[in-house]
């Protein structure tokens, strides 16, 4: 279990994520934490992260589903390991590809909760689905291919 | 060939997107363009729009394959109707299931344009393959099922 999300263990070069980065002033803040080997993330959608009115916008769930599939990839290596969560072990991993299917409208003013299930873990990838509820009901769920970062490109973006 | 962009077109009430509304002040203002059977769409991300320093973040692409099928799939309905793109006459599209793949990493600070075509088109869904490209490579390919927002939900929107 983590006490911290895994996003604010995420080494300091790699901590600028738009939907997930501690260092992004501007972004979402995703924050994943682990539990009973399941991912899972609150967040309430602000008032212009509309569709229609009433309704959250799918390319911001999308984006939760993105952060938050690609720390839950990460939690599982660490829990693998022995769970041992701490600063600068947790492993970095990129979206290899990202799918989202809106089963309703999402309802806005509400907090969502996210529920990540790693259904396949290997070294190079992990596949991970993801739950995206509102008020206790499955509005949309996802799948992300989620790619272990390739060490050179870790390495070249903390000489940056 | 639309002059102006179908966003710009959609029903006052049903123009709040975060994604691509033009009555968004916060929002992202996708437009797109219908040309030669194709939408196309350029947009050049935020400094802050980043996953790792030097790239753009995989939700924000996203976000606008979503809502440029969209929009894409509204434009490709006009035409084959005869091409009078003019207010009030654009149908409202929702978005289904969203699907991107990430080819390699897009770089940051430059424009990226999106060309989206209707693969197919049906009464009530329509399904949109989106290109990524950022200096003229594609990094991202997207596919999108775009249905038709049912009368009672639009009626129900324009009511708010």
């Amino acid at each position: 279990m983590s006490e911290v999300a895994i996003q604010d263990l995420y080494p300091a070069a790699l901590a600028h994520c738009y939907g997930c980065g501690r260092d992004n002033p501007h972004g979402h803040h995703v924050k994943t934490y682990w539990r009973q080997n399941a991912g899972l993330a609150r967040f309430t959608p602000l008032p212009h992260h509309l569709s229609f009115p009433g309704f959250v916008y799918g390319g911001l769930i999308a984006s939760l589903v993105d952060c938050h599939a690609i720390g839950t990839a990460a939690a599982e290596r660490v829990a693998a390991a022995g769970g041992d969560f701490a600063l600068g072990v947790v492993p970095r991993y990129v979206t290899g590809s990202l799918s989202v299917k809106f089963l309703k409208p999402t309802p806005i003013g509400v907090e969502l909760e996210l529920e990540a299930r790693v259904r396949e873990a290997g070294e190079r990838k992990s596949i991970v689905e993801v739950k995206v509820l509102a008020a206790g009901a499955v509005t949309a769920t996802g799948e992300v291919v989620a790619v272990r970062m390739p060490e050179s490109m870790r390495t070249a973006r903390q000489a940056t």
